[in-house]
């Protein structure tokens, strides 16, 4: 399809088609005049994950460069290309292992890791994004022990692997995968936390009799 | 206390204990002298409450009065001051009432949230929330069916009930309870949110033997 075509099927403009091919998130189309270039289900695919990475994962232009080049070297495996994203759509961490409440909350998260049974790279980012939450809390007067964390993490291993990771699609196209992992993980993330807000308004109109 | 203390047990600077006095965020201390003013635990207890809307809830300053507001005007039961605070740290979401897919979006929430029986306002902003994310799934082409939301639901429910509603002291000072439950709910989102990275870093380890 020409240019034109393939904005009306992705719904992006062609001044931004244009901007991805300039730099570099969108491979060039095939030239086959000078003023002219086709562009097929590859292209359209690929405008569907820069989509995702952009409005549902709000990711800025170098970190879906990243993302991109992982899923363009497929000498780098499946796991490892979905990891890229993961990383990505994480906050950024800066680690404080000078600080004792951080090295504390860092050893805390390694043990409960560990303890579970996670197949988690030791050094995921995703440790420290936790940490920092732990030490939020405790800072904050409210410190959490191991029993806070446990039923945190199986229900988010109950969704993950009944809900999340079965929707995708291992092996079908790498930009589908990977757009579906950073939907299904931001989207789900938000109703998770809508429904967590709708639970605690009921809740409280329970105890209070409201 | 004198305002120097205060903002030493506090760890909030003068200057910023001046300007929420200046805001009327905080009340005034009680005047011993032109020049000194005496401030006791209802200071220390709002300041952290600021603090947790603050640097927890990332509220503005404009929703942090609205919050402070509610948790002055005794007249409004400890439920009204809670949902103050809920609707605060949600997303501010314009309803679209003559889109389509937000219309059906929508009617989704509110059946969904009957058929559960949960206690919520027709009004809560928590569902113009819900029914957005419902309408970017959709037009992601991963609309999401009743089975897909039910077990997000169910797992908010328990952990709403069972540890964070739980954690919140009812009976005591109204900042208490606002700052606990501005703190669970943002914290434990947060913790929430990771472990569920965490847990799909593990499965797609385990299904892709990596």
């Amino acid at each position: 399809m020409r240019i034109s075509e393939l904005s009306a099927e992705s719904g992006v403009s062609i001044p931004t088609i244009k901007y991805y091919l300039r730099e570099g998130l969108l491979p060039q189309g095939q030239q086959t005049s000078a003023t002219r270039a086709e562009y097929g289900p590859a292209h359209l695919r690929r405008l569907r994950l820069i989509r995702a990475l952009l409005e549902v994962g709000r990711l800025p232009v170098a970190s879906i460069r990243k993302v991109i080049e992982a899923v363009e070297d497929e000498d780098r495996g499946v796991h490892e290309m979905l990891g890229t994203a993961h990383y990505a759509i994480g906050a950024q961490v800066e680690p404080q292992p000078g600080d004792e409440d951080w090295r504390e909350a860092r050893e805390t998260v390694d043990e409960l890791l560990a303890e579970l049974g996670w197949q988690v790279t030791p050094f995921a980012p995703t440790r420290d994004e936790l940490a920092q939450t732990l030490v939020t809390l405790k800072r904050l007067g409210m410190a959490a022990e191991r029993s806070d964390l446990l039923p945190y993490a199986t229900a988010a291993m109950r969704l993950a692997t009944e809900h999340e990771m079965s929707k995708i699609p291992f092996d079908g196209p790498r930009e589908v995968a990977v757009e579906t992992l950073v939907v299904c993980t931001v989207l789900y993330g938000r109703v998770l936390d809508v429904f967590r807000r709708l639970a605690e308004e009921s809740e409280s109109a329970r105890i209070l009799g409201a």
